[in-house]
């Protein structure tokens, strides 16, 4: 606790993230109040100052803001739903991450509840919560964000308000998370690759890391290409990496590793190639996503 | 040219990369003769300074160290065939890109034909060639390559050799360049995602930067799981990640959006999940993705 008048904050859910949630806000100095199904998960937090509500409702009506961090939003509506005339009124964040189709339902139940209603999404994982590396976006209503912007950058780091439409935190979520994971799968593929050849994880990091290290560069160009329709090819073509990845997976497949990440991502450039874009550049394959579900 | 006495070279196939190669040798000062298929190809190259050969023949027995740059291994077995008589006690550097089972095929037919071999993976682009940001891999005998690195380091930045085994800069290209098309695979598919949720690319790519930003230091996250075995969850679990990219599939499905990627991606997480793995650190994927080709 410090001198200052913080606001108290309650938080629903203590898993890994609640849990370091719950902690960033008993570290600035704000009372927190803490609720989790199983109760023992708020133990340490408990002997560091924060209060334990022993239901919902009491958990919700200790504060004017709550923060909700569970598994989904079909979660958080289980939780939040019995105690919900405590809930009108107050403002519920939700840093839960889920689809932004669910973020727009969830939005428009809380305001039919009288809530107001902050949508979270928190883009680094639980140890950087409270640190200069945190980083989470919101989206929602201006006043809201405006009202709770204070006690939510105790948090740490950057907190990133996006625009009043509340999917749209979760819609930059999925988009950075299908490149983070997408990526991560290549990652993980290419050390199976390499190892089946014979060369260790260890002495691939050096040349995976210098190889991945360009890719925020690559994320400036395609971004400048795609905005303005720009798929003219300079160094090189959808025709050529559709050629290098039918290598990789033949080479895959010549020690029986699964292929079936980069046979689909193959499958989409042989779509643009077959369209007449094989001289273009990879940005291209944006609309060729969009134009066709496989 | 220069004044130093520096080893003539001779480059088969001009293409954007077989051009960058002539063209860094001759500002390194070498005698350089040139060949393409499409003779006025080598026309800037000629301007310069190059040589140009008429015929394969005329162009291997030009130089004691020959540089093949085409489309794969079919292509370079077909330019080479008919010189190669003139090829023997020579040495051939192949920088063309293809599989590591077709190199370790390339240098046993080498080998019977009396050339010395080295198989070379350029890579970074074309631009880079003669420049600090060069790097090209080899992998051969070690006699062959010391006899040509000097000439070889003309090519400008790092030239790494892998050991003696023909097939190894080959499987460094593959595993390298699957970490590289699966990524860019997810980015140009996370613009896709972004903007069918309204958000411009231009929008996105901070975010986009900052999340392809942390990869590298994960590369020597999961090479220094991988090595050793260690796949117990310290941040994140195979669980969680799968979970995500079900809900990247979800959001993108409602859009129509192309999701055979991520849903393949996230097929290789799912088993591990059902072998009871989904408490693992994603690095486990590295052995599923052995285990079994779907």
């Amino acid at each position: 606790m410090t001198d200052r008048d913080l606001s108290p904050v309650t938080v629903l859910g203590l898993g890994p993230m609640g849990r370091a949630l719950a902690g960033a806000l008993l570290a600035a100095g704000h009372p927190t109040t803490v609720w989790n199904r199983t109760a023992a998960r708020a133990d340490p937090l408990v002997a560091r100052g924060a209060r334990r509500a022993p239901t919902v409702e009491e958990a919700v009506r200790a504060s004017p803001l709550v923060l909700a961090c569970v598994i989904d939003y079909a979660a958080v509506r289980a939780v939040v739903e019995p105690a919900v005339e405590a809930l009108a009124g107050r403002t519920l964040a939700n840093l839960t991450a889920d689809t932004p189709q669910r973020a727009r339902a969830m939005a428009a139940w809380a305001a039919r509840q009288g809530v107001d209603y902050l949508d979270g999404a928190i883009m680094t994982p639980a140890p950087t919560i409270g640190g200069s590396a945190a980083l989470v976006l919101y989206s929602g209503p201006e006043r809201v964000w405006h009202a709770q912007r204070d006690t939510l950058r105790s948090l740490g780091g950057s907190a990133d308000w996006l625009g009043p439409d509340p999917a749209r935190a979760a819609a930059h979520d999925v988009a950075l998370l299908d490149v983070f994971w997408t990526a991560m799968s290549g990652i993980a593929h290419a050390f199976a690759l390499a190892r089946a050849e014979g060369i260790t994880a260890t002495e691939l990091a050096p040349y995976a890391k210098g190889i991945s290290g360009l890719l925020p560069d690559l994320v400036d160009d395609l971004a400048g290409r795609i905005d303005v329709g720009n798929h003219a090819a300079d160094v090189s073509t959808i025709a050529s990496a559709a050629a290098t990845m039918a290598h990789i997976v033949e080479a895959a497949e010549g020690h029986g590793i699964d292929t079936g990440t980069l046979r689909a991502a193959n499958a989409v450039a042989a779509r643009a190639v077959d369209a007449g874009h094989g001289a273009d550049d990879f940005s291209r394959l944006v609309r060729v996503y969009a134009e066709t579900a496989a």
